[in-house]
Parts: C-alpha cells; structure tokens; sequence
C-alpha cells in the first residue's frame, strides 16, 4: 500500500479570498478537481485539516467542512489512527492520459545499446544472471566496511560538502586516483589531472564534447563497445572502424583513414570484446599516428585491474611523451557499477575545455561517494580488495574454462581468457550466436553475443561469457547449460 | 602525512625469469626507477615484503634483499610499526612533468560559466558566503535523519542494488517524483516519463542532446541563466535572447525570430535572475507558439518550492495539451545541491530519444541516493521538510529586505523578492554592478552581479542576494556591509 503523503496542494487550491465564492466551496471544488483530474491518486494521503489550514493560511473551519463534504461523497476515506485518503473515485473517472495524443509512457527501462555491461534487463534480479559481461564479484564486495565508511560521512556531512562542490572533483579524491594510477597502471599524471566523472561513459561523453564535433572522425576498435560509439558520436562525429587483430587495432589500417580523423578510441590494456592487449610496437606506432597528426588517443582503461596469465601493462598514457593521449578510468569494475564514479586523466593542454564540458554536462559529482572512495583508497582498502579480488576472479576463471572444456568442448573455441572479467569465445562458422544467446537468456544466462559488438562488415559469432558475478558452482551450472542449447543449435553429426 | 598504500606495483615491476638478470637486481631496479621517476612519492607507503613476493609470485628473498638495498640507499625509510615508505630522494631527483611539455596542470578548480548557483569559488567556505544565489538553508537540513537513511541502506545494500541500474531511474523513487509533482506542481505526469538524472544542469545537457544540433536555434531568456545557456549550445546550438518583461518571456519577440527556432527554454514560476513570475495570459501565448511551430519548450522548474508573497502557481508542463513541454526540476534547492538529483518529466513521443541520450551519457544514477531519496519522499520527510523551510526562507527573506531597507535605501532597489532563494535588486545607472560584486566578495559576501547574466546588448545593473543559506543575524551583518560598499562606489551627494 502507497502511504506517501505529498501536503503540498497548494498548486491544485488556488484559493482566493477576493473571488466571493466561500472558502469551503474553494476547497472542496479543488480537492475534488484534483481527484477527477487524476492530480491525486487513489490510496495517496491528503494533509490532516490542520496542516492544510495552515498551508492555505486559512482558519481550520471551511477546511473540515471541504473535507466533511469529500467524506460524505466518498472522494475521500478516513482510516482510524493513518489519516485522511483519496479513495478509488466513486465514478472511476478517466484519468486524463499524460502527455500528447494519450499515448502512455512506455514504463519500460531502456532503449538502443548492447552494453559492454551487458544486455541490462530491466529486473533486476535479471541484472545478476551468470555470464553477465563486465560485472563484478558483487557477493564479495566489504559491504559493511563500505557500508562503515558510508554512515560515518553521512553522519559527518559538513555543509560545506551538501553545497555545489569542484567540477574536477574532491581533492583527496584525484590526489589518491593519481597515486594509485601511477604506481598500479604507470599513468604520469598529478592530481591536477585528474577529473571525476560520474562512470567512464560520461568520461567517453565528455571527449565526445571536447574533442568531436559535427563532421570530426573518430576511428573505433571493430569489434569494439558500442556504449563509447553512443558516447563519441552523441555530439555529431561520424566513426570509422578500424579492425582489431592479435596486437590490438591495426594501425596501418588507421594511417590508410587519411586525414581527418581527429580521435582514435582504443582498449590497449584488454581489448573490447576480444580481450588481447596491445603490442608495444603497436602502442608505439599509435603514439606516432597520433603525434604526427595531432589527433587524440583516447585510451580506455575499463578493466585492466586484473591479468591472469602475464604481468600487467601499464597503460599507454604513461608511454606518451607528446600528451595526446585523454586516460579514461572507473570503479564500476573494481568496486561496483552503482557507484557511478569513474575518472579521466587530462592532458594539460586539454584541461580548462574538459572542466567547461564537464561544468556544462552535470556541474559536478556527488559528494558522500567522493568522499567514501577518498577514505576506500587512502586507508588501502581498495588495493587490498583488487588483491582479493584477484584470487576470486583466477578461481571464477578456471571454473568456466574447465566448465567449458568439459560441457563444450569443439563447440566452441576460447579466443582470450588473458584479463578482465570475461572470456571471449568463438562459434562454429554458420552458427548463429544471436539465436544462441537468446536461447540461453530463456534459460536464465545473460552472454552477449560478439557479432553485435561490430558496427558493420564482416563479423565473427562468439559469446563473451562474464565470469566476475558468479560463484564457481553457477558458473559451472551455467556451462552445462551453454552446452545443451549449443548441441540444439550447432549443426553436426546429431544435426 | 600521506599514508596511502598503493601495493599494485605490478606495472612497474615487469619482473622476467627467463632475462637472466637476478630476481632481486629487477625488483631493486624497478621501484628505484618507480622513485626516481616519481611514480612512486615521498610519504607513499610501500607494500610489505611479503605481500609484494605475493602479488610478484616470487618467493620473499628477493624482495627482501633489494628492500634492503633501497634501505640502504636511503629510497625506503621503515617506520616502527607502521611499515615502509618512500623517503624523499637522496638527490631529491627531478620528477618528469605530466603531459605534453612539462607544463603543470592548472589545479583550480573552475573554468567559465557564471552559474546560476553562485560564483562558485573553489574553496569549500567560500561556497557558503553570504548572499550566495541558490544556496539552500544547509544548517537547517534533517541531517541526522538523512544519515540515517543513508546508514539503512548502505548497510542494506543488495547485489542487485550494487549492479547497473536502469538509465531512467529507480521505480520508487520515479513514482514518488511524479506523485509529487502531480500534487504540488500539477505536472501531468506518469512515473513512467520521469527520468532521474545528475541534477538539472544534466537535464538542461540531455534536452541538448535530444533536441537541439548544430545549426538549430534555442530560445532563451534574456537575461538568463548562462548555465542553461552552455547546456543547450554544448551540442551545436545558436541561442537566440529573448527579451523578459514583467510577464516572462515576450511572446511577440519569440514569434518575430520567425521559424528554425527549435525550442524555448524557461523559467515561468520564477524567471532567474529577475524573479518575475509568467503570467497566465503570456504562458498560453508561449503553448500556442510551440504548438503552432512544432517546437519544444524546455521548463526549467528549478526553484519554484517557494512563494512568499500569492499562492504558487501550477508548472506550465500542466497547462499543454500538446504534448510540446519538456519539464525539468531539482531535489538541489531542496534539499542539497550535492545530492546530485534532478529530473525530467518527458513528453511520450520522446521518451525513447531521452532514454538512449541519458544512456550515452552517464548510464544512469548512483543507485544509493535514489534509494534514500525514494524513502525521503515515501515516508513524507520530504514535504514536511519544504514545510518546516518555507517558514525559514520567509524569516531569511524578510531579514534580508529589512536589511536593505536599513542599509542601502536609496542606493539600490528591490526588484522582486517574490518566490525562490533570491532577492533581485537593482543598481541606480551607471553603478558598475561587477565592481560591487567584486567589493563584496573582497568582503566576504559572494552575489552575483545582474549584468553577468545578459548574453548580449542592454544590461541592467543589480545584484542578485542569495538568502536561503545564512541565518539572520548574518543576513543583516552582510547588508550593512552592502550599504558601506554601495556608498563608497555610487556616485551621489557624498561622491
């Protein structure tokens, strides 16, 4: 039952002393108005007559006698001891629709873009499927520790930090982001560059404001994320896709663009979706295109925290010496998604036109979690949770690949399970990994299929298979399962 | 001190058995490379021996003879208990500059815009001064009740919760805004065209975004909010003023911009800065033009919680039958600027363009607040709390106007003090209204200079007092401060 009580009528009750109608007819007229109209609803609370008496400045008489009136006509209920309700209209008058043409909102959560995050159902329950791309060990997250640090800035909060707040964000903030970026991703950087943003999509929307306007070129990774298309083309550039092979995207391919690609968007670190890492050589060989053109780099960092089968690289930011290059970071893989706090590195050349796109998109970041994630990472908390973490996601990572080799085996061929929080697979030539995905979601698995990951041309089929929310026993499971809907589709000696 | 532990050193310790170069040779090199090249600071805690033999998969030997050495050598200093750090540099060496040309980074905190919510100086006491526009009474807020909602869900906090979310909000809380604003504003609105974004400087970049590409005209108030004015532009957009009278925006002048206007932006409960409120005549003149052309307006609903002086009148989103009227409004004023929550109440026909922006965006919001604030408004802490303030405002406001009275009469004059949290006044001619304001700030005191909000031509001088976030003892204390600047720059008998 709804019990919100929402007293503020006052829009609804332009009462006026001047007009000769008395009070109580006033009020009663609007009230009821207001319930015919739809204004309030069924089962939602009035004001007692005192609180309204008193917001309407008028005495409490013609109040009760509106409110005696509305009682007797059933527009209202009283329930002992809870207040005074709209009731279900005696009439069960239409509503009038909202909006244009009567046509009804569509209530439903979402439009476009297959997320790097997934296929984002709208429960969300659906929301924490096995095999969901891009999302964390959630269950193993220090809640209460978190939930400490959460309560004790509520507790605390100064006026000084419910105000509007630094565009750039809270200095302790960017002071411990640029420590922990230069010692774990030897990002060069100082906290002056650093700028926190709500998630690394508003990071890639911003480069889109700064860097790309209407008619500009921005060369993509194919396959690559479409959220960063939505995001660099949103303010009116035209993308080119480059193609991505074993050492990352093709950098001759870039050159043979030509001129006027004036950004290239690129995942040095654990390509999306594909998951190599970028050749030094091809990181050099970028760094030049981009210098000798002067175009931007923007790198995207999303998940680089964790690699399973060499030593981390460090990002390619940290080898540029001409400052082309626009970092982009987020917490949403290494804490949780629903933090909504990512970061970019700026070039200082760059830095006042990011602060002014930044001010123009939002003003600024919300200060509780800026102030929680300071603490998470001063305090070490977070290097101790990505070290965790690490021993979680090597040991979620061997149970699909052996789920894999044990359920699926010569249906489906792991591609790279070197990083990050997904395996990048492929399906047989004629399979239909659309069709594959669909059947799996029906069973309650939530993959994502590679072929919608290439904007145009030709494209491989394969499942991107998270393995980050899920514990070994699930995922195990949720591979037998990949097996059974591959052995319905895949043609072959049962076919 | 700075004690943040950072142990990730894995980027900058590629360490190589098969390199034929000892384990504790590249260890020892590696961090003193990371120190002298600093990406390791003085001051930064070191991880211990043994979790970096950990995270390095070597056994602690090595690690433990090149932290000898760097000991040694004066790189690391051990503290008793407390572990080992970087010590600043025997030779103190130089660090390399970030970015292109060793430039540093500026790390003040703003670029442009004179927003709407003040002057916005960088350090924290600052965003409190007197007169401060759109400050609300902070002092006066429930903190201890907010905290303990914030407290209840964090602890709460469920995977799903932790998960992405969807990009239009969270359920609850999107039906409690539009019970709300059915009630108190008389928008027509379902929950199911009210989506929640980071405030409504957000909202504004969203309308952008949807509505409005380069080439395409936005009308605007003049004079105006020049936030508002680098929101709608940042997608490409020529803004046209259109000049405010007594009534709001002059309909006749919009009309005489002819067609390729796409869309209108204004603030009709409360027009900032001036603070007139639009008539209803003049509100029906500006749906018809809409309607007629097929344009959008954008209602930018900002402050309109308060009116002291006639009953609130309803949103002009409620008085369209078109379906033409983008409304946007913001729990900053409200409640507090840095809960970073704002909303829109979409027309149908442009739910899914809105959707997909806000998704290119930023995704969707921190899912926390959105949890507390549904609770906030369920529970009816909400409208208690614009109750409880409204007395408070009315106390501020008549502070403020018994204080220009005392101090300044004669030297500037109340303009409209009728709704909001500011005071518009005017300066007589030829008073430099920037030269004020920077007096006042030399004094303590942070208004905003009406001029600063003209995009072009005719300016009139005035000042903009903020009366929402000081008490008013402060309020009468800043006006004679007022008084005293005012007579030593206005030219008059004393000059």
């Amino acid at each position: 039952m709804r019990t919100a009580a929402s007293p503020q009528l006052l829009a609804l009750l332009p009462v006026d002393r001047t007009s000769g109608v008395p009070l109580h007819r006033q009020i009663y007229d609007g009230l009821r108005r207001a319930i015919l109209g739809g204004m309030l609803r069924a089962g939602q609370r009035v004001p007692s007559t005192r609180a309204l008496a008193l917001e309407l400045e008028v005495s409490r008489f013609p109040v009760l006698a509106a409110y005696e009136q509305l009682l007797h006509e059933g527009y209202l209920e009283g329930r002992v001891g809870s207040g005074t309700f709209v009731r279900a209209a005696p009439e069960d008058a239409p509503r009038p629709a909202a909006g244009s043409g009567g046509r009804a909102a569509p209530a439903g959560p979402r439009a476009g873009l297959p997320p790097r995050h997934g296929d984002g159902e709208g429960d969300a329950e659906g929301g924490l499927r096995p095999f969901r791309v891009s999302l964390p060990a959630l269950d193993q997250f220090p809640r209460a520790l978190w939930a400490r640090l959460v309560g004790r800035h509520a507790h605390r909060l100064a006026p000084a930090h419910m105000s509007y707040g630094d565009p750039a964000g809270l200095a302790p903030l960017r002071a411990a982001i640029a420590e922990h970026l230069r010692t774990a991703r030897a990002v060069r950087c100082e906290a002056g560059q650093v700028l926190v943003v709500p998630g690394s999509q508003a990071a890639l929307r911003l480069c889109a404001s700064v860097l790309l306007g209407r008619g500009d070129v921005v060369a993509m990774e194919e396959p690559g994320y479409a959220g960063a298309r939505a995001a660099l083309c949103a303010s009116g550039a035209d993308f080119a896709p480059v193609r991505v092979d074993a050492e990352g995207m093709d950098v001759a391919a870039l050159h043979a663009l030509g001129a006027g690609v004036r950004a290239a968007c690129v995942t040095p670190s654990h390509q999306y979706p594909l998951g190599v890492s970028m050749s030094a050589a091809r990181r050099l060989a970028l760094l030049e295109w981009a210098a000798g053109r002067e175009a931007w780099l923007i790198e995207d960092d999303y998940d680089s925290e964790y690699r399973y089968v060499s030593r981390p690289l460090g990002s390619l930011q940290g080898m540029d010496a001409a400052g082309r290059v626009v970092y982009v970071g987020t917490f949403s893989k290494v804490l949780f998604p629903a933090v909504r706090v990512g970061y970019l590195v700026v070039p200082p050349a760059l830095w006042d036109a990011f602060v002014a796109a930044r001010e123009a998109l939002d003003l600024f970041s919300p200060t509780l979690y800026q102030l929680v994630l300071a603490d998470f990472l001063a305090e070490g908390h977070f290097a101790r949770h990505i070290r965790r973490m690490r021993a979680v996601y090597l040991r979620r990572r061997q149970a699909l690949l052996d789920g894999l080799a044990r359920h699926c085996g010569g249906l489906l061929a792991v591609h790279n399970a070197d990083a990050g929080l997904h395996v990048a697979t492929l399906l047989p030539d004629g399979v239909d990994d659309v069709e594959v995905v669909r059947r799996m979601a029906a069973r309650g698995l939530a993959a994502t299929a590679l072929s919608t990951c290439y904007a145009c041309g030709a494209r491989r089929t394969g499942l991107l298979l998270g393995f980050g929310g899920s514990g070994e026993e699930a995922i195990e499971a949720a591979t037998r399962t990949v097996g059974q809907v591959l052995r319905d589709v895949c043609p072959g000696p049962r076919g």
